[in-house]
């Protein structure tokens, strides 16, 4: 039997696009002589619908969608993620189901067991977990047919769910195992998806075909990497990272086949071409094609700027430089260099006479109290309101350049430099930063070295650094990443050997800065932790902070 | 048996707050000659801790609180809300607990069994559904202990869950249910609570005890109204709403004490409520004592200044008056009046002249293009520059004023009028504006009838009016309901009567607007669904825009 995987990237709630993409799939898995073609989970709405799937009309949408494939499946069968009605009168609405589809019509659906519920996922929101397996027959062949988190409760140390599906399904002999996938990509989580598929084809003996989503979703990203494993747990198929892919395997030969070399992508290669998917989709998919961004001469701009370009083209993305009478003169000329290094356009718009301005409208009030964090952020909101202007006259998106570690502490002005549609760095450490420009300048100089090299600073005072009230960027990011991503506590990243005086102040800024973060753009995610839909903090509270 | 509700209004994560008020009513109860007294769900770290719950330090912290409290607990029980770890190796590392401590010390954990994961529930996220079923017994009497949800499964037409609690916990033959909620506010849930909490009582033929949290926490209003409810489903007892409260009932006695006459405040009055405590709960809880708000002499900022007066006193509200040239006369004297009727303090700080600025830097790139909506944002924004620059200036925390219905359909500039600390309208309908604007004139004029009467308009080009691009807000607000509130799609709606392309085209402005409501501060919740956490739509998506 030929199994064929089909990568795609789906558009959420563009059902049109969905279907036109699942259709063509289907006619070249035909011609291509396979007799299974596997689409992705909830590939009919795009993943993650969120509430779109309380709406009935929603619901009845991607029922449509999935009749209007079955017709497709003349010769062949298809199996396409989508969520189905529980019609039981008991428990959550919807289940989050495979739709079999052959001789034109559905011939069953299977439902999801184990239904994610942490990080980014909200699956029991909407979904009731199945309890009742069945395999599907076709052709001859008894299929374990799963959905993504499905496979995942072998961790035999603190399994998450009280049911294993597999264990249940192996009991009614399947011939091979099929999971369709949204398993949104981390810089690690390749690795752990392998792991989890390989033991699964060596658990039960079986191979294991397994396609996953690729592209982004506003803030998710998904790297696709779909597999093939055999049932001795090599994987002998592995599809394209960050971009659609297609491949046939014949499961009558799939024990024969050789191991593959996989992908081997270092971290930061990774997260380059993650960001450049995120970027490029965002655009793609809300249909506009000009970025704009605040470039300073610092590191974060000039590396969003790069992605950016690789994204849309350099000619799609205007910058503006905006010094203000605290701006050294390096700043400057380091912006123009990465400009046109990159062929790209700028313009340069001085903040002085704006900020001067509202030192006067402000005079009478503010009368003889000190420069303070007030005039600092006057600064970086005149900025956001040009920024903008320039957005809504010419129809650019802004980009926002704020990087991880100024997001985590509030090293930041909201409705300044904290705006944008789209934060293209906001989960990546300001120590991943400066190695995202190294991997940038690998062949040539594109981002000056100077704005590599220099003491990192906001600018916004005379003579002010980022070190002036921050530890070391190195420290700073590895105590950041203990809390946010590993959620350690305090006692424990003390006794990493952090002293504690700086432990305690940085988690409190931390944990401070909440009412920021929480009105930040969408947040491209890339580590295992982001800011935005998979860390929900109160605001109102007082724990350590 | 006697039997004391304690609701109490916690702060999240602070635990030495929490512990002191338990503490004090356990004092009281026991000088009352209680015999238990119950606190409400989760009492010892506030409801909802999020993903604080994901941290180890976090868990430990409230197993020490707990700790401290059964200390006190010598001569009584307390029933105290708290999570508990899951020692069972499988499923989710918490349960949702009530800790049941006399004699010192804890006597038992009852854990949650219905977790609500909808709207802004997340409980599946972080606890394990319990599944076994034990009574209390206490003092000769055998207790069914259910926490918030456990009893809300009896809704026959289409039971949410597979289990209901007391279906089990009757089959052990209990004298009486007591149940520890955080069920918050929304205008239409105190009726709904009562009869769910009625029908419990009837069914089971058993006397229920009910204490729910009150205050806010951020976004989330706890109304209280916490209950005593005899055999015959007669409500007997009901506490305070928007208050602290407590009391005491004889369970020997409860089946012959009268009913009592409910709450009977309007729906307008409870939004009132809500909302002036909603203020004064984020400021007491961050430790802020003033706010600033821009008073345009509209009707929106002329609500929020009045609620902001009665949350946290006149004298604590500074409003600034913002004209620019395309501002109506009667603007000014409104909100002058308005300010002069509440005894607050005002500045007027005209925008012309910044904006000329803003003009005039930009006129080399925007040369002759005309006026457009870049213009009319850079009003927006320039005014949230001054408001921001008082906020840092002085410590004032800023108040946005966008009501509901403008921030479905995207009226509001981002980084301009839609700043601020908290959204105090963001969750209440245009008409509701009104309607709370006369609720508050009621004896005497307090806002300036002229800013009631006048057409609405954001006055940022001449003559403009809402109306001129938006239908009458009985019409689009009912659609907006229908939409948000109801989930109703397209179809359904025009099928009431509305004309098919308004309908269509308000639910466009309402998905097209995603980007900008992620932007948005948190929104005290009065509504069955308010924007923010509780609807969860994504971003880069295609459906119904």
């Amino acid at each position: 039997m030929k199994i064929a995987l089909a990568q795609l990237n789906y558009h959420i709630g563009n059902f049109d696009s969905n279907i036109s993409k699942i259709v063509s799939s289907i006619e070249k898995a035909k011609n291509d002589g396979a007799d299974i073609v596997l689409f992705a989970e909830l590939a009919i709405s795009g993943y993650p619908p969120r509430d779109f799937l309380e709406f009935d009309d929603f619901i009845e949408q991607c029922s449509l969608a999935i009749e209007e494939i079955a017709k497709s499946c003349i010769g062949i069968a298809a199996v396409v993620g989508g969520p189905v009605k529980n019609e039981s009168g008991i428990g959550k609405r919807l289940y989050n189901a495979a739709w079999f589809l052959t001789d034109g019509k559905v011939q069953n659906t299977i439902h999801k067991t184990l239904l994610p519920t942490y990080d980014i996922f909200d699956e029991y929101r909407y979904f009731e977990p199945n309890s009742s397996f069945e395999l599907i027959e076709y052709k001859g062949e008894k299929i374990a047919l799963t959905i993504c988190e499905d496979l995942w409760n072998i961790n035999d140390d603190n399994p998450m769910y009280q049911v294993n599906p597999m264990d249940e399904l192996i009991k009614l002999n399947p011939d091979f195992i099929l999971n369709i996938a949204a398993s949104p990509f981390h810089y690690e989580q390749s690795k752990t998806r392998q792991a989890i598929l390989q033991k699964n084809a060596k658990i039960y003996g079986l191979p294991v075909y397994y396609v996953n989503h690729v592209g982004a979703q506003t803030e998710l990203l998904f790297d696709g990497g779909s597999l093939v494993v055999n049932d001795k747990g090599e994987i002998v198929k592995e599809l394209n990272y960050f971009d659609e892919d297609f491949a046939v395997i014949d499961n009558d030969g799939v024990a024969v086949l050789p191991k593959v070399e996989l992908n081997s992508q270092s971290k930061i290669s990774l997260i380059h071409d993650a960001l450049v998917m995120g970027v490029r989709n965002y655009f793609q998919k809300l249909g506009f094609k000009k970025a704009i961004l605040g470039l300073s001469g610092g590191i974060d701009s000039a590396v969003t700027l790069v992605i950016a370009a690789e994204a849309l083209g350099a000619e799609n993305v205007h910058s503006l430089l905006l010094p203000s009478q605290y701006s050294s003169g390096h700043s400057i000329k380091d912006a123009e260099d990465l400009a046109k290094n990159l062929g790209s356009s700028y313009d340069i718009v001085p903040i002085k006479g704006l900020f001067d301005k509202f030192d006067e409208s402000l005079s009478p009030f503010f009368k003889d109290m000190p420069f303070n964090i007030a005039e600092e952020n006057i600064q970086a909101r005149t900025r956001g309101v040009l920024l903008m202007a320039f957005s809504n006259k010419f129809g650019y998106i802004l980009l926002n350049t704020s990087n991880k570690s100024e997001a985590a502490v509030g090293y930041g002005t909201l409705y300044g430099d904290m705006n944008g549609g789209l934060s293209v760095l906001g989960d990546v450490y300001k120590v991943d930063v400066f190695e995202l420009a190294r991997y940038m300048n690998k062949d040539k100089e594109v981002i000056p070295w100077n704005t590599i090299n220099k003491p990192p600073s906001a600018e916004l005072r005379p003579d002010q650094k980022d070190s002036d009230s921050l530890p070391d960027y190195e420290i700073l990011d590895t105590i950041l990443y203990q809390y946010i991503e590993r959620r350690q506590g305090p006692k424990e990243i003390i006794a990493m050997g952090y002293d504690e005086d700086t432990v305690l102040r940085i988690l409190k800024m931390v944990n401070l800065s909440e009412h920021k973060r929480y009105q930040t753009p969408p947040i491209l995610r890339i580590s295992s932790k982001a800011f935005g839909m998979g860390r929900r903090m109160p605001i109102v509270a007082k724990y350590l902070s």
